[in-house]
């Protein structure tokens, strides 16, 4: 080893000691007589000094040293006279006696520092430079620390972890797939798996019972801030289960997650309807950190003579505490929030409760003090908070209410990042309307089964059917979901066809499912896990691409390596392709 | 959950418990008024036993299940009369008072037993069925545990399981690589990584110090028995060590995979040079569970008038123990053996260690007793031992006598499965002559460093120098190797020069690893190991397939899912391809 110790372990304890270092300067600076070098690994930083006095050579030969420059140090551990209790080295530093460089460095095109001065792009092409940097480091570690408790809890629940295939088949449900052209099979492709939904199905037809692995996906989206064309799950399958077993299976390996690496006692997960979910928070994935829980208003204010109400099948509104005091441009801000076509409010109705116990609104044209003060009762209002008021379609302004929810939490900073609150959506719907293909789209994915009390409706009114679906759900991000499969052959053949499959496509494309599922399968169900999603959350940030070693731009390319690129005419022959120019 | 308990863990301990199992129905027997059935888990199997006499109508049902029904069963335990102590639940059946029939099953199209009558094709084709056979479940079961137990190791020594991107650039040097058609990138291409080599070098430069990664790695080969197009390595680097370092803390993760998976203390590897291997047992992965080791016969056996001897530069031997009874048949088949064209020697003289101390030999007419004496006396043998000799050049004769050394172990089962003798062999040459392209090629690959004595012949004799590269065998099987990495910009580009890279392509393919040279790049080294291959090898078994849960046949196809397959001219489009029919 090209050291005894790292940078991150010396302490008084070890004052006296003969030791060698390697590492990165991460900075120097002389003091009169004296040359002080901070040198960083992966485990810290410890400082060394040299004394100009009493090794001039080699202390002037310490300060040529460059930022980054790496070298290996020989010295003795000393007691600081100038402590630094704040970093676990702090108290001693290595008096050097011999150092080597073992290889210089340019400066680097930005500062190696928790907050670094180089721009996204730049830091984005010098990965290996960005990933020295602190912040980064953490969160490989979290990374690297959730995997291997999510294998602890995994293979102590009995689950094995099998390896299913990434060269495999390419579907057209779902998202756009990423192929691959076969040499040894002319004109034909592989697909990368968008997950290994049938490989994991087919496990338990196999009788493997409880199966898990952490596996890279792919899909070939149009890319937003916090997706990539590659991500990891955590992907599962259990056999004899019902919905509660999975549900508990997992919510345990939550709970150990929070345990281990947050060191978090998490309450058990709430259930909750995904119909009452929309109806209560307007979304599939409320955030439980805050209140603000939707109150209708219907009874109170409709048939009241304000015509946009009158017109209206649903008013309903959230009561943000002590708001009362915000400023006209406050609010104009809110309205001008509502009406982006991305959220396509008409407009706004808010109610100060004012300190006094009188109430002012936007509507009190239409609306006394009396008619005020039921609203308030009834959205349990108190003096000084403010209500904010939307009217519509129920569905529309179930949603346009639930982003001014969220918008009104990022305003009033109640979105506390270690704050945990996880929850379970169920009883999602099985089949959504898709209004461009004019047909049937399945929520989850076409294995997931309907509910049995559900499964009539499937051949009178499939929009109405509820799945077997759930969603865990932690402060408002999806981190994983899952379902029930169908295990019938009959049922699932059925499903494709409302799906818009003729049998011929289905055969082709999931034969060999159907077939599996004539020779003893067993009930199963499972559920996935976006791994890079739930690190960043226990991170306490939203973007995944600080979660993933070397992550790609929203271009999909990796602009370190400058990838992809063009391959070359010999490998385009052996694929027997031809590209299509301009 | 649909069971109590699985089908493995019910015993003595449980009588009198009501319990309830799933499974599916391994084989039924009636006897009498009693019928029996095996139920089947992956835990195990419990006897279920319905009785006609009590509950005529439950027993009559039971008699209809077929083969692989899946069942959920209901019953108390009970002590058997006919025990089977070869069971873990043999002492106990299960007195069935109801049972549901979860799903049926067609006749499977081959038995679900430990020797299944299916063919290759078959069992392909129906993978899920076959996985339901133990032998199968046991492999994936020491597959999970040994990637367990490799993680557990790696952790204990700090290393980070950092995951690298499978969407990477493609490059000429190596094995062919399959390539993924960008749709936004129009005209270019990812291609799939064949090792994560410059990504764990480039996390070396960024500080991470110990990285390791359980990877899926791919390569476009026309395939043979035991390669696959996808296939698992535990990929591994570290920063600031030398070769021992590596050797030492590998042959670490070597140990306890023996202890924890085989229950076997190995001990301390040796180190064989690859000069060394190749002149004692004609291979760089010599298996050492038994001995012949080549005897060099020169100075006994060469000009003494057998011109076929005096013509050659090397007359080399081994002793086979025990062999002097060999039949005339026995030895032409070893001739033809060694002529075959994939060994390709002349001939081979053989010498019988007689008895009564006479010698009986191919080449009585040149060697008398006295000469033939000396041959034995070097080779160390005893009376009733063989003697093989093959002469020729040096090189190619060491090949083909290490071909006929495993030959003869194979003959007398010298080939213990359960006997491990693991070795590092080390000193690989860094370059070998390409006949076929005129120009050298990387051994191991272009990163790794030459020795630092041999650095002066790179520009005067390249074929002489050797690389700090080593590889682990056991068994005869290499199960990883590795190198220490080359880390300065210099060298590197001297390296892409002497394989024939223009300074043009050497930038253009590996410009980001060289530009990262140049700003602190540690000393750094690192191996990976076939983890399909070393899970067989504790398998007891040759063949890789049967340790992965999903393989592909020689032709690179899924037979289950029939894959590759043809995609839609839609997905063509979008990736601006056109394919070239014949």
């Amino acid at each position: 080893m090209l050291r005894t110790h790292t940078c991150g372990e010396l302490n008084m304890k070890n004052v006296g000691e003969k030791t060698t270092l390697s590492g990165w300067v991460q900075k120097s600076r002389d003091l009169g007589g004296m040359t002080f070098i901070d040198l960083r690994d992966r485990y810290g930083i410890t400082q060394l000094v040299f004394n100009l006095e009493t090794d001039k050579e080699l202390c002037m030969k310490a300060r040529k040293l460059g930022r980054e420059f790496v070298i290996q140090a020989m010295g003795v551990v000393e007691e600081r006279s100038n402590k630094n209790l704040k970093m676990p080295t702090g108290e001693i530093e290595i008096a050097v006696t011999d150092f080597k460089i073992l290889n210089e460095s340019k400066t680097p095109p930005f500062t190696i520092e928790d907050e670094s001065d180089g721009g996204d792009e730049l830091r984005m092409k010098y990965r290996y430079l960005d990933l020295r940097r602190n912040p980064l480091r953490r969160n490989l570690e979290l990374r690297h620390r959730m995997s291997i408790e999510t294998r602890k809890y995994m293979d102590s629940q009995r689950f094995l972890e099998i390896e299913t295939p990434y060269l495999i088949k390419s579907t057209p449900e779902g998202a756009r797939d990423f192929v691959v052209p076969s040499r040894m099979n002319k004109n034909q492709f592989y697909a990368l798996p968008q997950s290994p939904q049938t490989f994991k199905q087919l496990l338990m037809v196999a009788g493997y019972d409880r199966y898990y692995q952490l596996v890279k996906c792919f899909r070939d989206e149009d890319l937003r801030a916090d997706r990539q064309p590659e991500f990891t799950q955590i992907d599962c399958e259990m056999a004899f289960v019902e919905q509660e077993d999975i549900l508990n299976t997992f919510e345990g390996l939550a709970r150990h997650l929070f345990k281990e690496i947050k060191g978090i006692d998490v309450a058990e997960f709430p259930r909750m309807t995904y119909a009452d979910a929309m109806k209560n928070y307007g979304i599939d994935k409320p955030d439980l950190r805050f209140e603000m829980k939707f109150v209708e208003l219907n009874d109170v204010a409709k048939n009241k003579g304000f015509q946009v109400f009158d017109d209206s099948e649903l008013i309903v509104g959230i009561c943000a505490k002590k708001c009362a005091e915000y400023t006209r441009k406050q609010l104009d801000a809110l309205i001008d929030f509502v009406k982006k076509p991305q959220i396509g409010a008409k407009g706004l109705v808010y109610v100060k409760c004012n300190d006094d116990g009188t109430f002012k609104s936007s509507v009190d044209k239409f609306f006394d003090q009396e008619a005020l003060k039921t609203w308030a009762k009834k959205m349990n209002a108190k003096t000084g908070d403010l209500l904010l008021v939307l009217s519509g379609e129920t569905e529309r302004v179930q949603k346009q209410l639930g982003e001014l929810r969220i918008e009104m939490a990022n305003q009033l900073g109640l979105k506390d990042p270690n704050n945990f609150k996880p929850l379970w959506v169920v009883d999602f719907p099985l089949l959504e309307w898709d209004e461009e293909s004019g047909r049937f789209h399945a929520m989850h994915h076409p294995f997931t089964s309907p509910k049995k009390e559900d499964i009539e409706l499937l051949s009178t009114d499939p929009g109405k059917v509820r799945a077997n679906a759930y969603d865990m759900v932690i402060n408002g991000v999806e981190i994983g979901g899952g379902s029930i499969r169908i295990f019938n052959k009959d049922l699932q053949k059925k499903m494709f066809k409302i799906l818009g499959f003729t049998d011929e496509d289905a055969q082709a494309q999931f034969g060999f499912l159907m077939n599996a599922f004539e020779f003893g399968a067993p009930p199963h169900g499972g559920v996935a896990f976006g791994f890079d999603r739930w690190v960043a959350l226990f991170g306490g940030s939203d973007s995944i691409r600080d979660y993933i070693a070397f992550p790609k731009n929203n271009a999909g390319r990796d602009q370190m390596i400058d990838s992809p690129s063009q391959i070359s005419q010999v490998q385009l022959d052996e694929l027997s392709l031809k590209l299509i120019k301009d």
